[in-house]
């Protein structure tokens, strides 16, 4: 029997992931296929694409070639087109074309992109459900991404490395973790030390090496700078949430 | 092997549905069954039945014959028998008789109820995992829901279509989704033009319809009306959350 | 094909649990070994070990032999040694060396520990990726525990059974359940009646046998005394949260 990991990712909260994966294994009943689901995360902030990129981009290159990662964080959604499959890297993506799947994609390799077209039956207000979980069971049981739909240039979404100022850096939080840890928009630490909002921030390897409730900041284990308060939380210390844009003072 | 597919529905939160989970897979060693667990909601809010029952309700025709639905939402735990299986549609689901499991299970046929009678260890206040997930076991072994107990004819709930008042139709808030759209216990749209708390609601076939921040009110891919502001939070506009009750002012 | 379920539990919230998964995965390919991975719960509020030892040890014992346990809550991330590979009563944990391991571990039988040594490439900030999602993964083809380095005693941490004070008991609330419910860090209910800030807690052996919103203290499935309020949410009633210390008065 045949093995396929399918991850998700999405901002739909509860019940509707499951839904998912319902219309995934309906459609694959007696074709002896086993599926592994595995849910990246369904907590992505409602409709905010830069989250859910960062995700997903810090997620899939843990995974096995073969896997199929559905991605749905869409604010139009219901509107522009039923959306893409890109193959990178041995990978398959599906999601729509605002961005989200691209920094993921393009970081297995160079990616190929197929416009979903008709015939799918395609819900007012759910893509997920009555697009991608059916495309992504016809690319279980072997069907090629090309069979999709023609060959597009994709819409793509960068990250970024800070915007230099007069005098410092300044850059938006995409994701603010459990801990309270800022990641910032920013895939290098600053060449030189900075403040944030007057408070000096420790340049460390591990966040280990600050005392306690010291703020610091440090590659995080998915390649972008992030902003720690050690055994403390970034996020309330500093007054600030995801999608804040802050600026990184030189000294 | 043979693959079965059991979903899980609750309000428990973290770690309990893992328990279930494990009682499951203790019983079935050794018998050479291979179980997908597919979580619908842990979420559901503190014994809210309808919102439950909505839940299942909108889940459940994704997923193929022969899955077995667990669903656990239960004010009087551990008191009123040990629950039910219900057989409908080559589904079969396993839960309190309080008529969480009613709409679900009509949904997909003419439901067929029986009696969960002792010899199960009830615990004091889990029976999901003391009883429920045991006979989930046996079921997912092959064996009849008949043989579990007596038939009975089990409690019901009815989902509504908002009640005629003077002015307008009232009505209750079932669940607030993760991006603030507030589903309606009304399984049609009203006929006519309506406002909110003053505020007229557009209505229309899909989000997209809607200016940016306009109030709408739409068929849901559930079935059941609802009410959304494009890219904005109803719940949050209108200051409304779960179990509130509403009157949609006629035009 | 053999089966093997892997657990998780960790307080990261969402997406890095999914690269832990990944990466048991990845190693497994090819290895014709069936994983089932049950979520436990990675809501544990952050760096809270007490209250992740209470979910493993309230969870592991639903599970079979042979059940691999990645648990990861640790205050001091990065630091201090790679870890421990723990085997009891014939499961694996696999986890920090901080005492998460140890309640649940006894609870199986006689804990035999390994410290994890090198060569494991050790992220800056996430051994639970980079450490035990490997290690899991040998565990998982049959590797055995003591080919993972030497074997050490293990830190221990204790749950508690109150402490007697002059006018009542002391204690500590552990967890805080989505009902309200209020877990205390004592195996045993309290040999006389008490009052909770001055109101009379009534001693039940299921929380059905008190009046509506009437405040009781009962021994939990997971054999700990807790507080809770029939139909109502203790934690909001007497505005106590996780960690809190509490004095019980005896009447």
């Amino acid at each position: 029997m045949k093995m396929t990991i399918i991850t998700l990712l999405s901002d739909f909260g509860s019940f509707y992931p499951a839904q998912m994966k319902g219309v995934i294994l309906s459609r694959l009943q007696g074709k002896a296929r086993d599926i592994t689901f595995v849910d990246i995360a369904h907590d992505i902030p409602p409709q905010d694409v830069l989250a859910g990129a960062f995700a997903l981009l810090s997620t899939v290159p843990y995974f096995p070639k073969g896997t199929i990662h559905i991605a749905v964080v869409d604010p139009g959604v219901g509107t522009e087109g039923l959306g893409l499959v890109v193959e990178s890297g041995g990978h398959i993506f599906i999601g729509p074309d605002n961005g989200l799947l691209l920094p993921a994609a393009r970081s297995l390799g160079t990616p190929t992109a197929y416009k979903i077209r008709a015939p799918f039956a395609a819900s007012n207000t759910f893509h997920g459900r009555d697009v991608f979980a059916p495309v992504a069971a016809q690319m279980a049981t072997g069907q090629s991404p090309g069979s999709i739909g023609p060959r597009v240039r994709p819409r793509d979404l960068n990250f970024g490395d800070g915007k230099k100022t007069d005098g410092g850096i300044e850059t938006t939080i995409i994701y603010v973790d459990r801990f309270g840890n800022l990641i910032l928009n920013m895939q290098k630490l600053p060449g030189v030390d900075v403040c944030l909002k007057g408070v000096k921030l420790k340049r460390v390897r591990t966040y280990a090496e600050g005392r306690r409730i010291e703020p610091l900041i440090t590659m995080g284990s998915h390649g972008f700078a992030e902003i720690a308060v050690n055994q403390g939380n970034a996020a309330e210390a500093f007054c600030l949430k995801a999608g804040d844009r802050i600026e990184l003072e030189e000294i």
